[in-house]
């Protein structure tokens, strides 16, 4: 049995309690300060607001000012934090950890450290604390839907690390008979492939746009379309898996194809790109359809999108293996409407 | 300006029409003997009662006894037929053939020649008929639905083909500005691909079913699960495209993922996987709910399942990268219910 503290109770940070409990492990879920409400709620054990389920019972719950006091003795910890709250987390975790402990990260992204982009973990890794410096960094990730899980929905992911031992042992804290956990060395390849999912779920959902907008009198879909812009954002992946250093198993195992497919069938990425599809520019899209909402594929566009570019600007990165990431630049950081040169497509394939 | 004679008068065929006549070919349909109905209906100038449009005014319809007479001088033959009827097809043209004519597969399946697995342009290849024996076989892959060919809708497909000179002067035949078709040298990957995307539709759709006798009561769906089988799919299948000595950038590419993808979207292979989910056997769920219905992916099963179940029993096949497979002929082959074991999932990748 492990002490285990998930920071973040949003609907992945909470949903990841269940196989924890299941598991007979001592679980805490620590709120951020944005979580206020959603703590006070699972305190009364009312069901969670974005889970629309009670968790077990045997999961302890805490406002954000206990973190220092909840995380002491801690064999392992989760971060169930949004991809804008890392910097916050970096910042808890150097000022409570004591002793470096081995984290899970469940947000997902990609930053720039020294103008370099680099994979979240090493975000941590680079914080001035000796303890989170010295602590081993973990990424689960794979198709998961947290509403799924929360309700025991057969589920298989992947644990990624850079140490093989670690990763083995704490595959063995999560597995359970629905949530089947698989380990993987290749955190680099894991980390790309889940944060690039958003934006090429996004590309891929501009078909359903169309389809609203250019009704077929035979009522034919635009299946074509988003199934021709999925295997390109595969080969899109790929390409940018290796320029991370990653691995080309991960892009074809549940981190890439995986996550990629259950992304592109429900989601926020989706909503944003089926807007963008029926012509709105992405200001119109956020501020009249979906104000408020976090759309990660467009957030990692708004922060990486200049620094893509400027690779490719560079050739260091090739653009013609590059089309749909141009395509979701040109739509999310310059305000274009959606306009996909078919003749890119598809260059390295055939 | 080319002579087309499209053999076949089904949705594929006939949408196939589409593009060629925009492009100023010569284009006929022969219906077979099973599309008599369908030809007199598109002789009225009526919409195709399977793609609910009209085609192209330009394109001319003919009954099965016409071949004869309309495939002389043809620059080009198209296959539509269904797997079933590659045989006569093969007969058919093996006493009109008169010289060596290049002919586009849109038929999708696998064969036993000799004991061994094939790919369906060997089955015409191995024919009697000289004239045909020196005829190249070419084959269009990848994600189109016949219903969105047929309206125009931008589609993406890879010609495949042995000689790269006959790929490429066919594929300028066919590209339109909607109608994108790229050049590929790997026959046996793309037909492999093609074939087995039925199957493995099949697979993935029992996660529907599974949804529907099992209701979440947050209302959760059964994504996580049809997206690691997705996965899942996909590393079988690059491993059967490999045992047919076909290339593994065919199954990354359109023919692999993208046609996967689309298959999994919609149509009868999924009808059929999600009754296995629901928990009907196979036998009740054909009889019962799709009686006369062809279903591809258990068309090839109830074709190659036992030859595959050979092949893993003689070790030419490792089972142990084919769960789903043996999960599929499980169920379609012996008519047991669904019962995937999960620990089996995802041996190679991680």
């Amino acid at each position: 049995m492990a002490k285990v503290v998930i920071i973040g109770a949003g609907v992945m940070g909470s949903a990841f309690s269940v196989p924890l409990a299941d598991n007979g492990h001592e679980v805490h879920i620590v709120g951020t300060h944005l979580d206020a409400h959603i703590i006070d709620v699972l305190q009364a054990s009312e069901p969670h607001p974005g889970l629309g389920v009670s968790l077990p019972t045997s999961v302890s719950f805490h406002q954000h000012d206990a973190l220092k006091q909840v995380i002491r003795y801690a064999d392992l910890i989760v971060l169930g934090v949004t991809s804008a709250g890392v910097d916050w987390a970096a910042q808890q975790l150097s000022t409570t950890l004591t002793v470096p402990t081995p984290i899970i990260m469940l947000t997902k992204g990609l930053a720039i450290v020294d103008e370099a982009v680099c994979i979240l973990p090493d975000l941590l890794l680079n914080a001035q604390s000796n303890q989170l410096r010295a602590s081993e960094v973990l990424a689960v990730v794979g198709p998961c839907i947290a509403s799924e899980l929360a309700v025991r929905r057969q589920t298989n992911v992947v644990l990624a690390g850079r140490s093989q031992r670690t990763v083995k042992a704490v595959v063995q804290l999560l597995r359970t008979p629905y949530y089947h956990v698989h380990a993987s060395g290749d955190l680099e390849g894991a980390e790309t492939c889940a944060a690039l999912k958003n934006l090429y779920a996004l590309v891929v959902g501009t078909a359903r746009g169309i389809l609203e907008i250019d009704q077929a009198p035979n009522g034919a879909s635009t299946y074509n379309l988003s199934s021709a812009m999925f295997a390109q954002a595969l080969s899109e992946i790929a390409y940018l898996v290796e320029f991370m250093k990653g691995k080309q198993e991960s892009v074809y195992g549940l981190a890439g194809v995986g996550d990629l497919y259950v992304t592109c069938q429900a989601g926020r990425n989706g909503r944003m790109g089926r807007l963008l599809g029926m012509g709105l520019s992405f200001e119109e899209a956020r501020m009249e359809h979906m104000p408020g909402v976090t759309v990660e594929g467009a957030e990692l566009l708004l922060t990486l999108g200049h620094t893509f570019e400027s690779l490719m600007n560079l050739g260091q990165l090739d653009e013609a293996r590059l089309p749909l990431l141009r395509t979701a630049i040109s739509m999310v950081c310059y305000n274009n409407v959606a306009d996909i040169v078919w003749e890119r497509l598809f260059n390295t394939h055939t």
